[in-house]
Order: C-alpha cells, then sequence, then structure tokens
C-alpha cells in the first residue's frame, strides 16, 4: 500500500491549527472531527517514542541501511505521497530527520508521477549508498487492467551524507516487468545477498547436496552478486515475488539484473494451512518483500534459514480494489525446480509479523554488528531490524476519519527478527499449516523453530529506562473482576510488563487488562484460552468512537504450548509487553507475537489500568509493572 | 540520423521574408548567404515534384502504410525535430498534407525529449494503422557512453484517419535495449512479415530442408506475426540489427515483443568487399534498416529473396560524432545458426541504395496491389517502395551553410525495389564483394541478380506527362567537347533521358552531359570508363559556392557489364535518366544505379544542357530527351 493522495494542506502547521482552536479533553469530542480544521487533533494522539514525520501523513518504510562511513542507520518512510523522507538513528530510541526535505521525490523522467518504496544497497554505485526504488509513470495501479510499464525500478545514489539521493541521469535498471506477464504489480524492490541462491545458481553444484553443503560453507558476502526481489502477483494466477540477480559483478554499477523467474507464486486468495488461522491470507498481490536469512542469534545471509516478510493485499473479489491487508512472514526451503530450471521458494511455515488490522508493509535492514546501534550496545551479531507501517485510516477507507485533522501518521517500533526454539511436545506442535516447524523431538520434548519478534533491544531498554517504575504486586483472580491497579499511571506513555500463568485450555475465559481507562473509556487486552487469541477490545475505547469508525476489536492468533518446568508439564506462560505511546498500542507475547493497533482515548483522565478477568477460571498475575514516561524519539525537534 | 534541433524561427513564414527582401538571382550572390534573413532563399532552390514540407526541415523518412480504409499511402517524415509529419497520396506523385500539424510529437512520458523514426503495422491495435515508434528520454545519442534506457519503442494508434496518432498510455512496449548490452543505438524499428522467419523459428521444421520449403510454400501472411527489426550496434563490436517477433499473437495488441538475437551483426568499420568499393562501410552503427523480400516483379513475404536496406553511421575514429553516413543495401540468406539457437542473416551481395553522400536514412513500405496508387495504375502487384532523405546542410555538419535562409528539406522521389537479372557472362560478374550474386551460367551468358531501384512508375509516368518534351538529334562523339544542346530548357524542372554507347572500357575518357549551365555556372553529369563510375561535378555548379560549401565531387560506382545483343557481344548501354528539380538533381542508370545530390544553382539563366565529351574515344548519344516542366507535387498548398 503506498499513500498517494496528495500532501494535505498545512499551510498554518500544527502550532498554528492548536492556537486556533481550542480542543477541550476533558469534555466530551466535537461531534464531527472530520470537520474541525486541519492539525486540530495533531497531539491528541500523538506518540512521542516513535517514528513519524515532523508533521504529515507516513507511508510505507523503505529504504534502510548503515552507511558504512558514519555507522549511522537510516530509516526511510514515504511521506505525503511525495517520495521518500527519512532520519538517521544511532541507537534505534531517538533520531535526527535527515533533512528539511525529502531524500527522493516524483517528477523525472522515470518517475513522473510518483516514487514508491525502494532497499538501499550500502556499497552501490561508485561505492556510494545506492537506492534501487519504483519509478511510476502511471496510476492508479491498484485497478485492472494493469497499466504498461507503470512500475519501473531505477537507481539513485546518495549524496551529502544521505540527505538526498541523486537519480541516475538515465533509464530505468529494470525497465519492464517479466516479459509477456500478465502482472497486478512490480514494485518494492528488496536487495540482498544469499550464500544458498549463489550455490545453486551454479548448475556445477547444483545437482550434489555435498557440494552445496561445501559451497555454502566457502561462501563469502564479499563480491557476491545482489538480488532483488520484486513484489507483485500475475492476474488470474496470484500473488508472486518476481527474483533477480545482479548481472556483470560490481563492475557494471548495478546496472543489469538478470530475471531468474517467480521465485515464490501462490495461488489467488489462498492462505497458509486451513483458511488462514496461522497466517491470513495469501490474498492476490504481494507487497513490499523481505528477504532474510535469520539464526537464532540474528541475520547471517550464509547460514541463516530463509524468511520473508510482506504485505499480502486481498479482496472480496479481484478485481476490486484491494480491502484486505495481512502483514505474514513466511519461511522455507529454497531448491532447484524438478526442471532444474529455477530456484524456488517454499513455504513451510508462516505467520502474522503483526496481527493489527492497520500494520502493514514492513520494511527491514540488516543491521550490522559494525553500525553504531550495535557497537553502543555491545551486540557482536548482525541483526534484522523490521519496522512496520500502522495506516491511520484503515488505508484510506475509513469513512469520515479525520486523517487531516489528525496530520500525521506513524511507523511502529523498530523489531527485531531472528529463530527462536521453544521446548515442549505433544498434539499442541504436530499441526500442519501453522507459523511453526517441528525440529528434533525425543518424544517428550521437541524442539519447535518459529519466527521470533521482539522489539528491538536498545529501543525496549530505552523505552524502559526513561520510565519511572511501578510494580504492582503479583495477584491471582478466579473469577471475573475488574480492578483498577495500585498505581496506575497519570499520563498516556507508559511499558506495561506482565506474566500470566493459567491452567484451563479450553475455558471460554478471558484475562488481561483494561489500559487507557477513565469512567467513560477502557481499551481490554486479554487472552481468550478458547481460542487462543491475544485480543485488543476497543469497543470502549475511546468517546470519539461514533465519528472515529475506529472500534472493532482486533485479535491474534498466540499457541501457548505445554511446556516442562521443574518436572511438571504446564501451560507455558504468558508474557505480555504492551507498549502505549498515547494511541499507538503494541502488544508483545512470548518473543513470537505482535499486534498493534490505535487506542484513539479521547479524555485527558483515562489513563487508568485494570486487572481484567471476564470468566471462571485461575489466572496467576505475575511480575506485573509500568514504566512510565518513554522518551522523546525525536530531540532535535522543535 | 536524426534532425534534433529545435524548429527554426520561421515566425514570418516562407513569403514575407521573400517580400521584406529582394534577392536577385540575375546577379552575383551576396558573399554570405548565412547572413541573411530567414527563408530568403526559401524559392531559390526549392524543387516542386518532390516530396517536403510546406515550410520548415526534414529528417528522416518513416511511418508509412497504405491505409486498408481508405487505399491512401501515407507518407510521413520527422519534421523540425520536433516529430513526425506526413502526407497522403493516390498516385506516388501529388499529395495532401495530412495535417497542419504533426502526426506525433515528444513531450509524453516515453518521449520527453524526442520522437524518432517509427514503422506502421496497418492493422494494429483494434484493428487500426498503428506506429511502433522510437521514444526517447535522453540526448545526445551520438556520443559514448550510451546513456541507458535513451531509446526505447512504444506504440500509438492512428486517429481520424491518420491526421494524429494517439500514444497509447502505457509504458514501451520494448522498454530497453537487449539485456547487458552495451548498444550504440537502439532505434528505428521497422515492423514486417515473413515466411522464411516463421519457418526457422518452428524448431520441428527448421531441421529438415524439404520441410522448411515445404512450409514456405503453404505459408500464408494471414495471422502470422510480425517481426521488429531495430537498428543500432555494439560498442567495441560493430553495427548491428536486433531482431523481435510478436509474442502472443494480434490478441495481445502488440504488447511483447520477443527477442530473437542480434539477427545481423558487422564488425566496427568493416565493410562487403575490398574496401568497401561496392557497398561503402558498415561502420559503427547501423540506422534505419528496412527488411524487405523482393522478386522480380515486386515484393513477396513468402517467396521474396530477403534484401535489407540501411543506413551506416561510420567515423574516422569512434567514439567521435558520426561524420559518414552510407545509404546501403545488402542482400543473402537467412539461417539458423550453428548452434540452432537464432535466426542470422549473412550478406551475399551488397551495394548503394543512393550513392549520394548526402542521400540517408530510406524507409520504404510495401504498396499492395490493393492500394489507391496500384488500382489506378493497374499494377497488379504488391511492391516495395522506398523514400530517401537528402540532408540539405551534410547532417549539419557543413559550416556556415544557409539552412535557415533555405528554409527546408527534402526527401527524394519515391522509389522502387525489386530484383533484376542481367544476361552476360566474363571476368567483369566473376568477383567478390560485389552488389550483385551470379546465378545459373552456360558458360557464355551468366543471370546476375542485384537490387533494381528505379523511380516509382507511377512517380515516372507524372515526370513524363506533364512536361513540354524537346528530342536531340543522336550524336556521336569521339574527341572533347562540350556542345550545347539544340534545345535547352528554359527552367530548372526538366527530366533528362539518354543512351550512351561506347567500347573502350579502360579509357580515361569521360562522357554525359552539363546541366543547370550558364556562361558561369555548370554541372557535369558524366561516366567515366576507367574506373567504371557515374560522377557528378560540382565545382563549377554554383556561383554561391565559397559560401555554400557543396561544391565537392559526388560519384557511384557502376559496372557496364558485357552482353550479347544481334549475336554480338558489347559494352551494356549506359541508360541515363536524369530529374532535375531545381536544386535536387538524381541521376538513375540501368536500373540499378542512383546518385542523388544538390546543384544549387544561382543564376536565373543556368539552364542550359550540353553534350559532355572529355578525353579520346567514341560515344553514340541516342534517344536524348528532355521533358521540361515536371508538376506540382502539393496542389493543395497555397
Amino acid at each position: 500500500m503506498k499513500l498517494t493522495t496528495t500532501t494535505l494542506a498545512l499551510a498554518t502547521g500544527a502550532a498554528a491549527a492548536e492556537a486556533s482552536y481550542h480542543l477541550d479533553t476533558t469534555a466530551p469530542p466535537p461531534t464531527n472531527l472530520s470537520t474541525l480544521p486541519n492539525n486540530t487533533l495533531f497531539h491528541v494522539w500523538r506518540p512521542r517514542a516513535h517514528i513519524l514525520p515532523a508533521e504529515g501523513q507516513i507511508g510505507d518504510p523503505c529504504a534502510h541501511y548503515t552507511d558504512p562511513s558514519t555507522g549511522l542507520f537510516h530509516v526511510g518512510f514515504l511521506h505525503d505521497g511525495d517520495g521518500i523522507a527519512g532520519a538517521t538513528t544511532a541507537n534505534l530510541a531517538t533520531y535526527t530527520d535527515t533533512s528539511d526535505n525529502f531524500l527522493i521525490q516524483p517528477g523525472g523522467k522515470n518517475d513522473p508521477v510518483a516514487v514508491f518504496d525502494g532497499a538501499v544497497i550500502p556499497v552501490g554505485v561508485n561505492n556510494t549508498p545506492t537506492l534501487l526504488y519504483t519509478s511510476v509513470s502511471f496510476l492508479p495501479i491498484w485497478s485492472i487492467p494493469y497499466t504498461r510499464g507503470s512500475e519501473t525500478q531505477s537507481l539513485a545514489v546518495a549524496r551529502d551524507g544521505g540527505r538526498r539521493f541523486d537519480k541516475l541521469d538515465q533509464g530505468p535498471v529494470i525497465a519492464d516487468h517479466p516479459f509477456a506477464v500478465d502482472v497486478t504489480a512490480f514494485r518494492d524492490p528488496f536487495v540482498f545477498r544469499s550464500a544458498k541462491l549463489d550455490v545453486l545458481l551454479d548448475e556445477e553444484v547444483a545437482r550434489n547436496e555435498t557440494a552445496v553443503q561445501q559451497a555454502v560453507d566457502g561462501w563469502t558476502e564479499k563480491n557476491a552478486p545482489w538480488y532483488v526481489a520484486v513484489s507483485g502477483g500475475v492476474h488470474g494466477v496470484g500473488p508472486a515475488q518476481f527474483l533477480y540477480r545482479q548481472n556483470g559483478g560490481n563492475a557494471s554499477e548495478f546496472q543489469y539484473w538478470e530475471y531468474l523467474g517467480e521465485w515464490w507464486q501462490e495461488a489467488t486468495n489462498s492462505s497458509w494451512g486451513d483458511e488462514g488461522t496461522w497466517a491470513g491470507r495469501w490474498g492476490f498481490n504481494f507487497e513490499t518483500g523481505n528477504v532474510l536469512f535469520l539464526t537464532e542469534e540474528g541475520h547471517d545471509p550464509q547460514t541463516g534459514e530463509v524468511f520473508v516478510t510482506l504485505g499480502t493485499e486481498g479482496s472480496g473479489l479481484p478485481p476490486q480494489v484491494s480491502s484486505i491487508h495481512d502483514m505474514l512472514w513466511a519461511a522455507g526451503e529454497v531448491g532447484v525446480g524438478s526442471e532444474q530450471e529455477k530456484v524456488e521458494f517454499s513455504p513451510s511455515m508462516a505467520g502474522f509479523l503483526d496481527w493489527g488490522f492497520s500494520a502493514y508493509a514492513a520494511a527491514g535492514k540488516v543491521l550490522p554488528a559494525s553500525s553504531a546501534v550495535s557497537k553502543t550496545s555491545g551486540v557482536e551479531v548482525d541483526r534484522y531490524v523490521s519496522f512496520v507501517w500502522l495506516t491511520g485510516d484503515q488505508y484510506e477507507q475509513a469513512d469520515g476519519f479525520p486523517t487531516a485533522q489528525q496530520g500525521w501518521g506513524s511507523l511502529l517500533l523498530p523489531r527485531e527478527l531472528k529463530t527462536v526454539e521453544n521446548v515442549v511436545d505433544n498434539e499442541l506442535v504436530r499441526e500442519e499449516g501453522v507459523s511453526w516447524v517441528v525440529g528434533e523431538s525425543d518424544n517428550q520434548t521437541a524442539r519447535l523453530r518459529t519466527l521470533g519478534i521482539t522489539i528491538a533491544r536498545e529501543t525496549k531498554a530505552a523505552l524502559l529506562a526513561n520510565g519511572s517504575v511501578t510494580a504492582e504486586e503479583d495477584r491471582t483472580l478466579q473469577t471475573a473482576a475488574v480492578v483498577p491497579f495500585a498505581q496506575s499511571p497519570s499520563s498516556k506513555f507508559f511499558v506495561l510488563t506482565a506474566q500470566l500463568d493459567a491452567s484451563a485450555r479450553s475455558s471460554p475465559l478471558q484475562s488481561g487488562f483494561e489500559i487507557l481507562a477513565s469512567e467513560l473509556e477502557r481499551t481490554a487486552i486479554y487472552y481468550q484460552f478458547s481460542n487462543e487469541s491475544l485480543v485488543v477490545d476497543r469497543s470502549q475505547t475511546s468517546a470519539a468512537a461514533p465519528t472515529n469508525p475506529d472500534s472493532f476489536t482486533e485479535s491474534g492468533k498466540l499457541r501457548l504450548f505445554d511446556v516442562i518446568e521443574n518436572g511438571q508439564e504446564q501451560v507455558e506462560t504468558l508474557d505480555l509487553t504492551v507498549v502505549v505511546d498515547n494511541a499507538v498500542v503494541e502488544v508483545y507475547a512470548n518473543g513470537r507475537f505482535a499486534l498493534s493497533t490505535w487506542a484513539r482515548s479521547w479524555y485527558d483522565n483515562s489513563t487508568q489500568i485494570r486487572f481484567f478477568h471476564n470468566g471462571e477460571g485461575e489466572v496467576q498475575f505475575r511480575n506485573v509493572s509500568v514504566s512510565e514516561g518513554l522518551y522523546n524519539a525525536w530531540p532535535e525537534r522543535n
């Protein structure tokens, strides 16, 4: 999803809007927020620890990289439908706007209409960070038929330490979608290197398993070719990733990219597993596909397991405009097809990178151990850090949503991705079409492998370090109850952590917390044991809800496996981290679950937290703690 | 060669310029013509029977076609460096401007910088005449290195009976040059059909000679795929034609063109035969390549022999700007390469389509028997008609040439191309690297095959029909002499025809005519027997010559074979047709030779014709005739 709307009228700026209109968030909200002056709501729901532009809308994150010459990590994002803007960070907590302006904007010969997502080769043309981006010549794209040549892939080279990317004065380097393929989209080029692909594409080696392993073992990233995965799909067939490989080595200055075929293709609106229980639907079009190689510690293109993160566009019935957006991941095998003709990616597990309806278009990047971030925090491995977009208005489909009144959009917190393993075993583990695979088993315990999703460690540490911490006493609830915290925060900026233990699996019990609560508002976050779901009930979130169609319930699937602790088999502990950054709420659980959403409470005093227990059954709340305050991610902004 | 200069300032128009400045062509010319007001010379040298725009410059002819719905033949040409203009004709003599404007102009998304040559599929998109043209995004192109993406190939569809071509609202259909090829150019797409290519590209058939012939015999043009030959070359390798084939049939609306490889590649600055005596040099880049299938009667994509007409760009030393332009043709074999991987064209003869220094960039088209032209004239076969450009200022390299003062450019007369055969035999025939091939021989006579080049029959008939005819008596000259015609024309618009017979081959004798002659000016056109050349000596052509660097001698190679007539072996008769259309002079000989040039005489009274004989040796002048007047090709213009 790309924001292609024109820049919203911000003539007077947020501060001016605030001055010209007095908003009273101790009284009921106006009946129709979307008729207020622009930016009137600018500060009401704005987060402080998140990545977002100083003013205006945000779209897909993209174009991240670590500048080898400074060690700074650059975060990019589509901005106001008019190109890519960005910021730098040395700590994944505080950010500096890269410029007052855009890194790159449309209007050139290759991109007269729009600039869409790109990815950066850190040592690219002339050894300079180089952006391979989707240059757009025709719109709309989200309708059928696809206009030939709408999306091509072009190069731009960093200048002034990455404050600008200068487009090469030439045509696109991938000037057309694959030959005679009736694509649904052809965008979001993602650049990566891969030992496995290098080896498999060497025909001599690929036919022999031992040779493959030897070649992988001897592989080095230095001088390895770059690959590009372009996201899209094929009309009447299904979503796909189109794979390309750099041709001619770096001396060719990244001019030519050899097409290797659709290395991943799914059937339209099919899903991983039964009805997409664990991993949504593949939709009819892939977007923002990233290809990464994860280990238990981090990222390694030589030894890591191949993962893909991707947005899937779905719809009730194509060729309608896409109305469903799932933020997914998949991992699996890379092999040479039976015809020995092309490399293919086959998922063996898949899941949600974020279960939130509004979470989409993730784009990440390798964060090397040599980066300023890792050097400062002492992380000695390369990691993969992913940034997810949180659409503010349901992909522009929320009728009457006060987009211009809010006046901004946001990304979610940086997340580290890696593989995680759990020790368990029984029928809960042995299922098809799930978001994990089973490794070794001794018939009592099995090793599971799935995608680990956590807030980046530096980010999380900063969130907790900058708060004023209060702990609630451990507590056991057995019957329905809503119990206010002994000490609730006085603001809407905090991190809530807690562990919940329960025994009964099939119970209709719901157990968790209410946050942003007052007499008139509350948002419930709970685990529902019967259907293994983490739920965010937003039906009472906001007094402004009647004019803000954002009150539907969010939920995601999280299986609590059986584990053995102290010789006892018991249900895995639910380990919750909830970040509340004003209206942006991110729920993390057990190192492998994320659900992010909006909770746009209205009243100033909606800051209570309450234990929430609905139904019969014992749940132990342990290690419940609130760190209030967060940090200001943008200390240099006025 | 494309004219890319901006439109010359024609604000006041030709008539106004004439009114504001009195030019006296009975007195000596001004010392520096290029300092006169624009268009001052507009009428001085302007032809009347030629194809040229009402005002302004002309570039490559292109985009010709017969509209199936009207039968009219459409002639197109680059105009004022700002797109393609054109005209229609029902008789190849008189023309109607297609519109007051251009058929197509640059400035779209695919062609922000320029529109170069295109070719028309008469029944194309939506069964409408469809132009496949070179859409230009970056200039200059005539320098090294080639800017990636400078030239792509795009579609535009005829509207209003061909008065306009609407660009498809999409990207190019050939969006990039061949993968990773370092091209010198990639332009001038030429569309054609071919039985031989269809058959050879069917692998099952191609391996068996008998099957090939059977398949060709059973071939039908209906629903046959179109091919595109794109002209250009490869840096450090040489000039080439890039071959493409329509993919997906007509239902695909001509969207996809499969690349079949460089079906013709020559080495940089190499030539056909010894030093290019008969066929110039291949240069470093091909332009405006046409592919045609000629028979003795006309054109037939099923049975015809494959010919290519092409412009070759050469240079003393690449990567300099091209300074040599040869207007060539080649014919040969089409076969499948030894690796069975691609079809290849191999010349077996080659020559000049026009020997004139300024003649270049020919583009032709099949003129079907169903066309209005052929129906009126009663021609019952399809023919190939070719139009050649005559650059006015030596490809913009003539220093001080009064381009803006002349204010126009011109094409040459339409020419029919077909294969011709001669009956002869001896060592004159048996030579390598020449512009003919030897067919059957009975040891006394041999059948030669070469390219026939004549003024289109309707054009020639109209030229002769509209003149006032005077005949000179036959005459034999033996010693040096210049003998004025008994009756010279009183204007500079005429056709001179004559036949010359001689016996001595190796003599330094020069024999022919002086035209556009007066006391102060003359242009000699003669055959020089010793070196088998037809020469146009322009050293005394114009009193304006000192300020008009256009006085060099032109010449072309024409071998007069030995023939047997009335049982006697004798030298073939030189059969001359010279069209003088004011300053545009075209010399045709023996149905297989053309040399066109400028003869910009100054004085009004330079209209004499004289027999010219320089040296010792007998020449008989027979059937000498002058048809004075010509016709006005543009009766509808003011």
